[in-house]
C-alpha cells in the first residue's frame, strides 16, 4: 500500500499550556510527535515561552520553523502603519507555513495556553484552514493555569465571567468590573495603577489577586492590595474571583 | 528513611478536560495514578462524564469514592430550601473526602474541565483547602474544546471575553451581548429562544454558532440561524466569536 505524500499535509494548531510542562495535553504531545516541523512565533531576541515549554518533549533534530515577529516598538499598535506591517508579516508567516503543506509535511504550530484564546495561531488559522487540512487542539490556558497555581475559585453557578485587557481606559474598566461577577484583567504591566484604581472604584480591589508568571517556578501571588504600584510585567494578570459563600 | 503514612495525605483536584480523554494533561495522569482515592461528582441514576473521560487511564481496582448528589428536582435553585440542601451535601462530601485524608490518604478529585471555572469541585476545595495540603490541576475548558473542535478563533488582541449563562434574563442578556467583542453562552437548553431573541437584537445572530457534545465523537455544530428552537440539552454552548479582520 502506498502512501501519497501529500496526504500527510495538514496544518495543526496545539495548545501546549501556560508553562509548566506537565500541563500538556496528552493530544498536544501525540501532535508535536507525529508533525514533520514544529512551528513557533517569537519575538527577535527574545527566547519563546511555547518553544520552551515544549523543549523537553521534541525528538532530536526535528524540523523546525521560527516565525519571527517584525520589530514594531516604533510604530503604535494602533497606526495603520502597524497594522500594515503585522499583516503583512502575518501573510508572509502562512506562505511559509504553506510550503511546508504544499511539499505534503505536517506542521504543528505550538502556542502558549489555548490556541484560539488570544493566540497568534489565529492568524495562520484564519488564512490556511480554508485551504488545507486544520485540526485545533485545546489547551490548558494562562488563566487556568494562574487562578489553579493561586488555588482560587474564580467562577461558579450562574457567574459571569468577564476577561478584561488592562489596556482599556480606566472608565471602561470601572464600569465592566462593576458589572462582572468575576473577572481576570490580562496585560497589566504599565496599566497597573489604572487597574488598582478601577478595581478601587468598583468595589472589587479587596478581593483581587496579583499574579506574575502563574505556573513558573519563580511566581509571584498576592494580594493587590499588598503589591506596589512600581513595576508589572506585561504579562501579569489580576484575578477578580466571584467566590461568595454560596451552598 | 521512614516515611509517615500521614505526610501522603493530600487533597488534589484534577481537571480532566472537555471530554476526549486525550485532552487530559500529563499532570492529571500523574496525579491519578499517585492517588490513592479517586473521587467524583455523579447524579443518581446518570453516568460521570468525568468518570468516563478518566476510564481508560485508572488502575485496575484503584479505590474510588463517588459523591452523588441529593435529588433536587421538586425545590426551584433559587429557593432556600435547595440551598440548605446543597450546602449540607457539599458539607458532608468534604467530610467523607476529610476521613480518607485524615487516614493519610492522597485524594483526587477528578472534574469535567477546568476544577475551579464553574466547577463542583470548589465547594470542597473551600471547606478543605484551608486544613490540608491541597493541589489544583488546571485542565482544558469545556469551551476552550467547543471552539477548537469548532476552530473558530474566539477572542484576539484586547477584545473583551465574557461568559453568560442562558439562565439569564433575556434583557440582560441582550444588553452584555451588545457591549461584549466576543462571548460564550452555557446551559442553553430550553433557554434556547430566548438566547436566540437576545442575541438577535443585539445584533450578534448572523456569526453565532451551537455546538453540543463538543469533543464528543457525536457533537454537532452549525450555525445558530439553522438550529431549530425545538431541543437543546442543558450543556449545549452558543458561540459568539469576536474575530474580525484585523491583521
Amino acid at each position: 500500500m502506498s502512501t501519497s505524500v501529500s496526504t500527510r499535509a495538514k496544518l495543526v494548531g496545539v495548545g501546549v499550556g501556560p508553562g509548566d510542562p506537565e500541563l500538556l495535553t496528552l493530544k498536544a504531545l501525540r501532535a508535536l510527535r507525529e508533525a514533520d516541523v514544529i512551528a513557533h512565533f517569537a519575538k527577535a531576541g527574545n527566547s519563546s515561552n511555547a518553544r520552551a515549554i515544549v523543549a523537553s518533549h521534541l525528538a532530536p533534530g526535528v524540523s523546525e520553523l521560527k516565525l519571527l515577529y517584525p520589530v514594531t516598538t516604533e510604530v503604535p499598535n494602533s497606526a495603520p502603519a502597524y497594522c500594515n506591517k503585522m499583516r503583512d508579516f502575518y501573510d508572509e508567516a502562512a506562505a511559509h507555513v504553506a510550503s511546508h503543506l504544499d511539499a505534503g509535511r505536517s506542521v504543528a504550530v505550538i502556542c502558549e495556553g489555548d490556541p484560539l484564546f488570544y493566540g497568534s495561531y489565529m492568524h495562520l488559522h484564519v488564512r490556511l484552514a480554508p485551504r488545507y487540512p486544520t485540526e485545533v487542539i485545546a489547551g490548558v490556558t494562562a488563566m487556568s493555569g494562574c487562578w489553579s497555581a493561586v488555588g482560587t475559585p474564580i467562577a461558579q453557578g450562574d457567574d459571569v465571567f468577564t476577561v478584561l485587557p488592562g489596556t482599556l481606559p480606566q472608565s471602561e474598566l470601572e464600569r465592566r468590573l462593576a458589572e462582572a461577577d468575576c473577572a481576570v484583567i490580562m496585560k497589566v504591566g504599565r496599566n497597573l495603577p489604572k487597574v488598582r484604581r478601577a478595581l478601587e472604584r468598583a468595589g472589587r480591589l479587596d478581593g483581587a489577586i496579583y499574579v506574575e508568571r502563574g505556573t513558573m517556578a519563580n511566581a509571584v501571588v498576592k494580594r493587590l492590595n499588598d503589591k506596589l504600584d512600581d513595576e508589572a510585567p506585561y504579562l501579569a494578570v489580576v484575578l477578580v474571583p466571584g467566590w461568595e459563600a454560596r451552598p
